[in-house]
């Protein structure tokens, strides 16, 4: 096994303590990644705060990275040492079913291995995640940096920019679109800057009027004050799309009043139930959808998109030491618009 | 006042009971029909069960007929007397918003005027439904019946055909599509003639086997079992289109999982609050849709589409006089597929 140092969940103390950790041997196909960056995303909120009951299984967060390529395995030929790469919420999935071979590894039917706290398909140990300073990836799931991107930047692209990338991309936005993004964090911010970029006539809505000035920046035309009636009355049926990144269990009535005849809301912000009025879609034909993180070619288009347009997230970078900080700061919204955390402080 | 007749519901004994009623004087814009035959909606099943502690507002069900003009508003340019028209659950809207301009009156702004329990826009009073020999009504809601269309058997397509109609048509549904009908009943049924007529390669989702025969004759593929997991294992990500029309509230997730990757399940069968898991969206970026009837435009284009193409729903024609008896039958889902009342008994 290869000895590395992460940031490991201890349910004792509720805080990540830094952990020497292992590493597999590389198998044929891995990749060795030296970890330089990896973005702080609210399902790592989630997993320490659902984790204290289950002692025996090691939890160490992290699903959007960036680093270099350190060793690779025997049959690896699209990377060599030093490449830049970046590597998302997917591993490993069966290659096998319907969605494999359609390049949706996310949707495998088998479930695709995540990046931390799934099951490794072939040694069934639980995979510990890029909190870390060396993460060992199969070569499939790791993407080339594109040139010109700030690697720590870069880093939320792999989880927060392939989640709202999907729906947008899914849903055909382009120009003429109406989109609006509900909630400005890390999903959301992002979501802003693509459907920009895509030349969708873009706007927030946010419960703070506080973030105009920053939805402006980011591109978008205006901000829609969620807590406005007269705002949201206005607003009624004017969006094809509204990306909604409330990360938050909410309402989803008065969002859905938002999206045009035949337009689509795209729920992203939590996994989990959520219950609707079926009038509330009937009336003007409206759709829901959801989405959390996309296959190898989403993620390659994405990342090749965002190098065409300059696009990274607005980061907090913060020495991987705080990164219980970060959580704590995460849990109370208090972020603009996404702690990346640096690694190199574990060596 | 005008004077008919027709079948009012009777909290205290809990039937509809033959009463004299009172249609209003017609205005320019208004046509006078006599209702030949009107079809039973689970929708009149709703309204009669839930009505039994508001004596003070008469309910008259009834909202997918067909007739004859027999007077005209002096206004009234599209319809003579003699005409055979057809009506569905819209009477009456706005004419301002977006939606009504668009065609879409059933999605006004204001809310539609419905056939029946719903509040006429000039005068306050509750509208009484089509179990009853004449119904006034404006002209811009009454459609010519197409030659060729029995008018017995054309009566259900303005509630059930249109209710079907509105999904598959926006959904863009043609040669090559795949569609499953969830729900073998009045609205199922006309799903799978509509859907086949299209060019759909459709199939039937039921728990009654006993039906394969008739889907199979209706021009469906074949029968998939709801009630056998192996059969809907199989039918996993088999479906672009999914139109539940099951009458009774369920778990979306097994129809869901049928969806195939982009698709989107519509769903039709009751109105009130649904409950899914986002992940049964996420996984294969599906979609969830509602409808429940359509806009003047839409329902032009129903009748034209079953003139063409020759369809009518599969009906049970009964004497007005059992109406209680239809209701019941209704209850129990005991009608292939479609109850329609023979008003002539009225007269």
């Amino acid at each position: 096994m290869r000895k590395t140092v992460g940031w490991q969940w201890e349910a004792s103390s509720s805080i990540l303590r830094r952990t020497p950790l292992e590493r597999r041997d590389l198998r044929p196909d891995d990749l060795a990644v030296r970890v330089d960056y990896c973005g702080v995303c609210h399902t790592d909120v989630h997993a320490v705060s659902t984790r204290d009951g289950e002692p025996g299984r090691p939890l160490v967060p992290g699903h959007e990275f960036t680093g270099v390529v350190t060793e690779t395995g025997t049959a690896v030929t699209r990377f060599t040492v030093g490449d830049p790469v970046a590597v998302g919420n997917i591993v490993d999935s069966c290659d096998a079913c319907a969605m494999c071979r359609a390049g949706q590894e996310n949707f495998c039917h088998a479930f695709p291995t995540l990046t931390y706290d799934g099951v490794d398909r072939h040694d069934g140990s639980t995979t510990l995640g890029a909190y870390s300073r060396e993460y060992v990836v199969r070569d499939r799931f790791a993407h080339p940096l594109p040139a010109g991107l700030d690697p720590a930047a870069a880093a939320p692209l792999l989880c927060a920019g392939i989640t709202v990338w999907e729906p947008l991309y899914a849903l055909g936005v382009g120009p003429g679109a109406r989109v609006a993004v509900a909630g400005l964090g890390g999903l959301g911010h992002l979501a802003v800057k693509i459907a920009v970029a895509l030349g969708a006539d873009t706007s927030v809505i946010s419960r703070s009027p506080d973030k105009t000035d920053d939805a402006r920046r980011l591109g978008a035309r205006d901000l829609v004050v969620s807590t406005d009636p007269e705002q949201m009355a206005d607003a009624r049926d004017r969006f094809d799309v509204v990306i909604d990144t409330i990360s938050a269990p909410h309402d989803l009535g008065p969002y859905l009043r938002l999206v045009a005849m035949d337009g689509t809301l795209s729920h992203l912000g939590h996994l989990g139930p959520v219950t609707v009025e079926t009038t509330d879609l009937l009336i003007g034909r409206k759709k829901l959808s959801s989405a959390g993180s996309g296959g190898r070619l989403a993620t390659a288009a994405l990342l090749d998109f965002c190098a065409q347009h300059g696009i990274t997230a607005d980061i907090e970078l913060l020495p991987s030491a705080r990164v219980n900080d970060a959580l704590d700061r995460l849990r109370r919204n208090d972020v603009r618009y996404r702690f990346v955390l640096d690694m190199s402080d574990l060596d």
